[in-house]
Formats: C-alpha cells, structure tokens, sequence
C-alpha cells in the first residue's frame, strides 16, 4: 500500500514530467501543493470522475491557476476522462491541459483561472449558490443541494483587492461550506514576500468573520485531515486553513521563486525525483498509485446515491424537483413565451418618455417576477441602476432566501461572484452599477465571455448625459473598450422598446450581455409599426427614405433621437436621409450579408456615425469618407444638456456635418 | 468667538446653499464630516492657501470625492483663490466648483476623486514620495521635506478592492506620516451598510501594520483633536482614525441614505440651519467665522520659514538644493540631451534579436541610472518585464532608500500609488505588468490620464507571441482598449530602435504613457537610415516604394516583421508595396496633414492593417476598401509561433489577403 506521500508524490512526478516535456510551466506550485491535494482529493471531496456534471458535487477551484498541472494530476488520477496522452500534450495545441485552467476544455475544471485572485472571488458565488438553492429546493430528509466548495489559492490570490472585495462579503454572508485552502509559501515572482507582503492574513480574514484554522504544515497528512475536520465542523462562517508549504518541495530550487515559473531542467528534475524517492519513468505511475487513488467507484456510488434520493424526491415533489431540473439546465421555463410577449408589449405600449434605465427597471419588473433563477444586486447603486425591481427580495443570510443581492462598493467582486453563481448552475445573475465603474471589473468581465457565462450587467448613467456629477462618472471610452471584449454582446438602446428587446435578448441569448442605459430621460420613439425583430438584429433602418440616402445617419441610444432631428432637418433641406440604430454592433456584425447590405447599402458612402463616447471604432462602418460625431476627450461637471449643446451633439450641428459630407461627396463624384 | 461647531457650520451652511442651488450634490458627507475637516483644517493642517504648490505643504485627499463640496468650503473658507462666486457656481460648466474634486481645475485640489477607494490609495503613494524624498533631500537641521499626508474616506472607499492593496503596503512600508479619517457613519446609498458590510475594519487595517485610533466620537472636537496627537505620535506605522459620525448630521435625513447623494429641498434645507442654530442668508458666512478660518497669514509665516530654512539649505548644499528644485519641478536634468543621445546610438546600434521587453530593460538601464526622479517597479513580475535595472534598488523601509518597489500582485494599487508619487511631485514612476493583466488597473490609468499625470506602463507580453499561458494571459482586446483612453500614449513598438524612442517620448512627453512590449524575440529591421525623427512621429514610412503603392501595409510591433516579409512576397509578384510602422497610433493622430498624407496616401484605397490584437479600431485607417488581420477571438494555450500560423499572422497570408486587396480594388477602378 503506497504511503500518502507516495500518493502525492504522483503529482509531483507528473506535474515535473508534463512541464519539462511542454518545455513551459510553473512547477513550483505543485509541488509545494501535491499534500494539500491529496488531503482533500483522496480522501474528502465528494465527486464522481465519471460524471463532471452532477449537481451536487463538491466544487473544487484552483485559484492559483498556474499550478494547472497539480489539477490536471488530480484529474488524471482520480479517474475522470483525462488520459496520460493529455498530460504528455501539457500545454499543446489543442490539447485539453492547456497553460492555466479552462472551463469547457476539461472535464473538471468548473472555472478558467489565471488572473489571480478571481477564483476565490468567484468560489465564494459557487458557495452562495449551494445555499440559496439548498433553501430553495431541500426538503426535510431531502438535502438534495449539499455540497462543499473548495478552492486554493497562494499569496498573489490574498494580495489582489478582489480576494478583499469577495472574502468580506464571505465573511457577511456567513457561508459555511465554503473552505479555502491558502499555499503560504512565503515565496512569490520577485522572491520571498516580506518586503511586500506582510500582512496577517488570519487577521484580516477574522476580520470578515472567517474561520481561520492553522498556520499548520501544509505538508503534514494528519494537520490536513484535522484542518478540514475543523472547517467542516463550523457551518456559520467560512474557514481559511493556512498551510505552511515549501514551494518547489522536492527540489533543489525548494524555497525559491526559481522553481515558480519555468521547467526545473533535466538535472534538478532527476534531482527532486530522487529526493522523492521516486524511481519511475516519466509519465508512467505505478497500477498500484492509480489504485489509491482512483475514484471513480467511490463517485459512481455517492451519486447513485443522490440519484436515488433525488428520484424519490421527484415522486414527493415532482414540481420542485422539475423546477430544480430546469434550473441546473439553463432552460427558460416552459411559460416563457408569455414573459416574452409581456415583456414586447410593454415595451411597445404607449407610455411617457423615460430614462432607458428606467425602462430597464420595468423590463426586470417582468422578468424576475417571471424567472426565479434571475438573482439581482448592484455595487451600491441600487435605486440609480433600477435593478432591484418590485420582486425583489434581499438576500437574507440566516435562511438563504432572496433573490437580491447589495454587493456594497465592489465592482470587480461583484462580477466575480455572478461569475461564481453561473457556473455553479441554477442561477442567471444580473447586477448593475455606473458604466464608468465597469472599468473595475472589466477582467471579470474578461473571465465571464472568456467562459461564455449568462451573467448580465446593467450599466447606466453611459455618457455625458450624467452631467454635474463630472468626468469620472461621465464613460467617454467604457462603451467601445467593452464591445472590444470577445464575446460580449454590448447593448445601448435608444428607448423603451429597444430596451425591452435588449432584455429579450439578454435573457435568451444564452450569453454574457451589458445593458448600456442612459441616465437621462429619452423621448419613445414612434415607430412605423412593430419593429422588434429588426431591433433584434442589432442594427436596422430607423427612419428610411425612398431610393439611395444622401446620407446615412448611424447612432445609438441617446443619439438617435439627435440624428432623427437631424434627418428632418435635412429633409427640410431636400436631402434623402437614411436613420440607422445600431443598439448591438456584435449582434449586427454576424447578421447576413444582405441584412447589413440593405441597412448600410454599400452604395452609400456618404455616412454619419454619432455616439456620445470616443468614436474610434465606427471608422469601420462609416469608412474614410464618412464622419464620426464623438467624444474625443473627457467631459464636465455641469447640467448634461448643456454638455450636449457643448459636445456639439445638437440636431444643428450634426445636420450641419451631414450637409458638409454630402456636399463633400458630390464634389468627389463630380471628380471621378 | 465662534464655537468650533459654529466653524464646523459653516462648511455645513456652504454645502446645504450649494448643493441647494446647483440643483444636485451630495449633502450627507460635508454635513457628517465638518467636524472632523473642521479639527484637520483650523487646527492642523500646515498648509499657505496663497500658495497652493508650497513643496512642503501637509497634502489632503479627499477620497470620497462626492463630499466635494466640504472640500471647496475648506478652500474658501482657509483663503484659497475659490471665491464665493465660485461656490455659488457649484457644478457649473467651467467653474471651479465641479461635481467632484478635480486637480488642475482648482486651487488646492491635489487629486481627482469620485471612483472610491481610489484617493486613500494614492495617498499612500504621496506619503511614500514624502518619505523617499526626505531620506535624499534632508540634511541635519535642514529637513526641507518633513510633511503629513492626511486622507478623508468612507465606507464606501473601504469596500473597494484597492482599499486592500494600497493599505496593506502603506503598512508594510510603515508610512508613520500617513493619517487616514474614516468617516464610519454606517451608511452608503444602498443603506444600513450592516447587510454587506459588516467586517471589522481596525482590526483588517491592524492586520496591515497600522496604527487603529478609535472609534471615536466624529462630532467631538476634544476626540478629534487627541486623535490627532495620537496618530501623530506613532512614526512608523500609518493611522487610521475610526470617527464614528451621522451622515448627514444637523438636517432631518441623518443617519440615513436619503441625505446622501441629492438636494435636501427647500423645507429640509430650513429645518437643518435652523437645527444647527444657523440664521444667516445662503452664501453668507459672519466675518468673524471667516476671521477664524483664515490660514492665510499663518500660512504664509509657515512657508516663509520654510522658505529661509530652504534658503540657508541651498546656501550650505547648493546642489542638493538644485536638483530638489529641478525635481519638483518635473523637469530633465541639464545633461538630459547626453542621455537621450545615449538611448537613440543604443537604439541604432547592431545587436542581436531580442524581445521588445529586452530592448526595454536595455532602455531602462540608461535611463534610469541618468535619472534620479525614475522610481520604477513590478506588480510581481519585475523578471519578466524588465523594470529592475541595474541603477534599481529596492526599497528599503528603514531608511527609504532605494529607487524600486516590489509592488506585490496588486495592479490596481501600483496604479493608483503611482499617481500620488506624481501628484506628490518629484518622482517620474514607471512600472510594469503582463498586458492582459492592466485590465484591474484600467480605472487607476483613467485618472492617470484624467489628470495629466507624468506615469509611464510597462506592459509586456503584449499578445498570442505569450504562448503556452493561454488565453486568460494572452491579451487580444486590451491594446485598442487602452488606445481609447483619451490622453494616454500607447507606444508598441517593432524592435530595439523603435523601443528607444517610444522611451525617449514617453520621457520627455510629460504625458502618460504605456509601452506595449512583446515577450517574445523579434527580429532587428534594418533601416535605410535614421529614422528617429520619423519614428517620433508616431506612423511612418517603413518601406517605401516609387510612385503610387499598389497597397499600404501597417502595422504594429511583432506584426510589423511580418508586414515587411509580406510585402518582399508582394513584391517578388511585382506589385508595390508601402510598409508603415505605426507604434502610436495617438501621435500620429495629431501630426500635421501633410505628413499623414504622405504616410497613408489619400488615393491609396487599398489598405491592409495587421495586428494581432482586436481590429475594430483600424477600421478608420484603411476604410470599407481596406482589409484588417486581426483576432476576433480569444487566443490558445500553444507556442506562440504556432498560434501566430494558425491565426492567420504569417507573411504568406498577409501576402495573399493584400493581393486579394490589389484585385478587388483594381476590378473597382476598371468599374469606375
């Protein structure tokens, strides 16, 4: 019977074997973690290898994503469909072990990690979601929804202000199967962290209500196994057991940033092979090593178990058990065609102009009624944002009821953990704060497309139209920086109506979206008749002329209804004008060719693009002959019309440029 | 003699008529935190309000920049150059009042303030400035740099993830003149912050070395005033005062969020000043209130000590007196043009191939050792992006030598710490990170930029050339990203010589400025001549040809290689090719009209841009007829060689792509 150690030192071996193969990697973290690993993989978390998708699995997140290779070794050994022929293929085209975790390309892997910090911020929404479904769904005898939530994390993760944001709010919540497990191993990039990294960790994280265990040795079975014994026996806080750990273990580069980040080379691999006590080839691991740690029996039978539980369950309460169903599936409830339509209808009806954040605020008056899975909440601006709607129930810690969640001033957190809820499963989280504070949380953001999340942001208050509040609250760059984002489907509407379809899509589209919504009220738009599923296309014909345009006007949100001024004043003037909203240029761009030739005719080079931020990007649909009206620079503190006369963003001066274009175009086809 | 309540009112009065007629402002802050201003300000602050850049004046920063308005009353009130009139015009269009701080706008304002936590954490950057520059500047008797950094902040601010990173370096850096007031009111604009923010704040910052004072009462002045002492006492570690105080204190809306961010209205606006025993016209402050706020004459009796102390210290060190002048100042050192010839004959000299980080670092070393003012620094990755030279050392906290800081995985706090070294004065900060990891410092680069301060970025690994990290650290959507906020200069450059001059104009620009370098080798081009000047220019003429281009080939950095290989392609096939090299697409946007004309032929249609990064801003440069190679997408986890061939960056397909350009735009013309 192999020793424990033994067992970990099968991760070491592979993790040294699969770095220096790939010639790239970070082996230092493996093998300073491989104890931890084994502690916690062999013999605690509760998953079935066979099957990465059962509900009720523990989750386990890597926060310390470089130390990829001691997750693909877990994987690898405990039996899920991960073959030595991954490992070997260790950060090769293609392969499913690429450089740091990817959610979708492993099976296992249940989050993409990396940028520091993120993971345990997004664990700590994996760990929200068990117990708000747990309140949601278990019944007395029932406990369908029962699992832990597991995540390792290192020292950068503890210095990013994320890991502050997430772990505060942790504390608050009082989230008592969440467990993390902090490598501190005194050791980062730029060598041994006193000189920047003093803190006291279980200090700070008493401070949030955490349960902080340890220091113990991180490399010791037994304080391991005491350490999740005491985590698991406190349910009302968090813990955070810190494990002493010696990074590189093993190896000649032991204690030292040299074994963080590149193959140890031939030499110091056979070395820490040796001082291991390991003796085999690479990437062969002894049948009896992969029978200690194989878990694919175990998990078949956990499960099975569940799935008896959750059949019987199915025959007390067929409709929870249904509804449970639903939700961990991502589907929209079989009603969900009437929500639509409510939601279309009003969006055409007859009402009073309003602030697109404000029609937004009616659209998730409809839909979180309609849609139990939708869990709302903003960075402090709850009433500004409108997403807390007349369903709206905040979150209550001590049941785990509520739909509604007050993230407080923690932009990048708060997008970290919707990140965390969406990939538990059972959730579509939605929250909202200022546009210009989405720069905070623009790399989760970043990890919600990466990983194709529904997560949705409301983001308002989207231009100068803000007004007094001034420049740092007034976006000028936020709105196109965002549609750079692949991925990420950006839409600004111009009125109700787009903004009821903006919501459509949003909650259908099965991808991540922002709402870009105004501050400031919006005149409705009287359209010729029903236009939604032109509106759903992105871009479309607002206000058409018959025969080719002098002139297309493009714009969106607030800026339309300038352009639509403009166009009749240069039809005042005998001009043929062409209006184009464009609402969502993403969705507009993989429209079909004759789509996008028909709302920007090919023919017609004579174009007009007018957004109240920087202008850059629209170069690409007006082309060099056309003219961009956009925000060069910062704004200003003062009343948000008069920033608009002062901008230049009046019907006058747009039809004035336009005037100046097509005069400039006839004189060029006069030329040619 | 007025009270000190009565003094502390009148900020209050100030604020309620202000607010009162701009129609919009944030009440509940100024009116919580007089008292508190009310001890700093009369009793405390050394400061000569006629004279707002004193070098050796206390610095404040108001980091909940929405309480500007306690702010603008302590100007006005103290004997800044901000008149009533000012007041009066309280977020007007060009007044000097705007809706939140900001510096360059008025007197006394040393920092934009608005995104929260963003000014406590600068304010750990100015106290280090302090510390950095006394250590070199202060002789026995003379200690001409000998100042306090004081920083107001809310909850709010204490949420933010940045709160985290800066605080815990201040503390590790033992920053003993660093004094923060927090205004604990127990209320943000979602509420009763008890919901999501109930973390013990004294003990977090304890757990970052500081000094807790508190909580006491904020309203006390006697409290307020030992506090004071207290923190004051304590030389090695920074103080955090805890004043327990009622937003907005006086009026019918304390302790609640509705006195937080609008107007109290008429009614509410009476029963405050009348609750505060308050009875002069708005506008209107007693000359015996006045009188006692005046710090005009023991201002100028502080800095006229000051001033001789500086006089008899350049009297017995001449030079040392100079180069702290010259450093305030912000200006090169006499020899600069020596330096400079140095970076530019390195630039043109024969080497071999190497990573624009390498070239960097080469940079780098000539820099910094000609140039004292240069602090430079890593978030933990000083290694691979080439900041510490040979002339750094690291900072050392008992002495604060040194001209290096390991900064610790805290992108988001470097940031915001290089702004207060610059705001401080003195110091010329670079620093550097991976390029997809600028992502958590974007809003810390947008008050860079906001505020015109002299930092300059080192962002490496600038795209798939990362390779085998994977997606997470290949950047795609951050360098057109970072190109839209207005006011920084994004320098990507091809080779060693283009690096030496992005470094010279980043130098010498005193604009904000990033260098996007690559991780991995890049061949040297070999040019005609020098190119200096024309590289300065932003976009220029790599390779040109006679008469008319058949196409215009652009680039950036590693792509610019690949650009010149195509173009041999091309013209092995006999067409003519114009290769333009364009490391910044900013400069070049401001050259005149004749040499843009030259660079991009206004009759030249067919243009092919290369960039292996997000194409959507290159749309304006080659138009409807143009072409983009770019990436749409997320990057892979793979060597990097390989992922540039299977994302299309090789010569042979630009090469094919170009001419299919040529075609189609010769099958136009034949149309015409």
């Amino acid at each position: 019977m192999p020793s424990r150690r033994e067992c970990a030192n099968a991760i070491r071996a592979l993790s040294i074997d699969a770095i220096e193969k790939a010639g790239s990697g970070h082996p230092g973290a493996p093998l300073g973690m491989a104890d931890m690993a084994e502690a916690l993989w062999r013999h605690e978390l509760r998953h079935n290898p066979e099957n990465p998708d059962w509900p009720d699995r523990d989750r386990f997140i890597l926060s310390n994503g470089h130390a990829s290779m001691l997750l693909y070794a877990l994987l690898h050994l405990t039996g899920y469909d991960l073959p030595i022929e991954e490992i070997r293929n260790f950060r090769q085209w293609q392969s499913k072990t690429p450089g740091h975790p990817e959610r979708g390309v492993t099976p296992g892997v249940e989050m993409t990690t990396g940028p520091l910090g993120q993971g345990i911020a997004s664990a700590v929404g994996i760990a929200l979601a068990e117990e708000l479904l747990a309140a949601r769904f278990n019944r007395p005898g029932f406990e369908i929804v029962n699992h832990y939530t597991w995540a390792f994390c290192g020292d950068g993760c503890l210095m990013e202000g994320v890991s502050h944001e997430a772990a505060a709010l942790a504390g608050t919540w009082g989230l008592g199967k969440l467990i993390f497990f902090y490598d501190s191993n005194g050791v980062s990039i730029d060598g041994h962290i006193d000189p920047w990294f003093d803190e006291n960790v279980g200090q700070r994280f008493m401070a949030y209500g955490w349960q902080i265990i340890g220091p113990i040795d991180g490399h010791s079975s037994k304080a391991l196994d005491e350490a999740i014994n005491v985590a698991k026996a406190e349910k009302r806080k968090p813990s955070l057991i810190i494990c002493n750990t010696h990074i590189g273990f093993g190896s000649p580069r032991i204690d030292s940033e040299a074994s963080h980040g590149a193959p140890l080379g031939d030499d110091a691999a056979s070395a820490t092979k040796k001082n291991l006590g390991w003796d085999h080839p690479p990437f062969v691991i002894p049948e009896e090593i992969y029978k200690c740690w194989d878990q694919k029996a175990q998990g078949r039978e956990r499960e099975d178990a569940w799935n008896r539980l959750y059949a019987e369950y199915g025959r007390q309460y067929p409709e929870l058990a249904a509804e449970f169903a639903r939700r961990m599936a991502g589907k929209l409830p079989a009603d969900w065609r009437k929500t639509a339509s409510e939601l279309l209808a009003w969006g055409e009806s007859k009402k009073k102009d309003m602030a697109t954040r404000v029609a937004s605020r009616h659209c998730l008056d409809i839909l979180v009624g309609a849609l139990p899975e939708m869990i709302g909440g903003s960075a402090d601006l709850s009433g500004s944002v409108g997403t807390k709607t007349s369903s709206s129930t905040p979150l209550d810690c001590k049941t785990y009821n509520g739909n509604y969640i007050f993230y407080g001033v923690r932009e990048f957190g708060m997008g970290a953990i919707m990140n965390g809820l969406a990939i538990h499963g059972g959730f579509l989280p939605y929250a909202g704060t200022f546009l210009s504070f989405t720069d905070q949380a623009r790399n989760a953001l970043r990890l919600t497309a990466m990983m194709k999340l529904h997560v949705i942001w409301v983001m308002t208050h989207d231009s100068i139209g803000v007004g007094e509040d001034g420049p740092t609250h007034q976006p000028v760059e936020q709105i196109p920086a965002l549609r750079l984002v692949p991925g990420l489907n950006i839409w600004r509407p111009c009125d109700s109506q787009e903004t009821a379809v903006a919501w459509l899509s949003a909650v259908e589209g099965n991808t991540p979206a922002c709402l870009v919504l105004s501050r400031q009220c919006l005149p409705e738009i009287e359209r010729p008749g029903k236009m939604v599923e032109e509106i759903a296309r992105g871009g479309y014909i607002l206000h058409g002329c018959s025969g080719k345009p002098d002139i297309i006007l493009l714009a969106t949100g607030s800026e339309v209804h300038l352009v639509m001024d403009a166009a009749r004043l240069l039809e005042e003037s005998g001009k043929k004008c062409q209006v184009v909203s464009m609402p969502c240029t993403e969705i507009f761009d993989v429209q079909d060719q004759a789509w996008r030739d028909k709302v920007l005719p090919p023919d017609c080079r004579c174009r007009l693009a007018v957004e109240a931020a920087r202008g850059d990007c629209w170069g690409r649909y007006v082309g060099l002959d056309g003219d961009i009206i956009a925000m060069d620079n910062y704004g200003f503190s003062a009343p948000g019309k008069e920033l608009f006369v002062k901008f230049g963003f009046t019907a006058k001066n747009v039809a004035q440029r336009a005037m100046n274009l097509i005069e400039k175009s006839d004189g060029q086809k006069q030329a040619f």
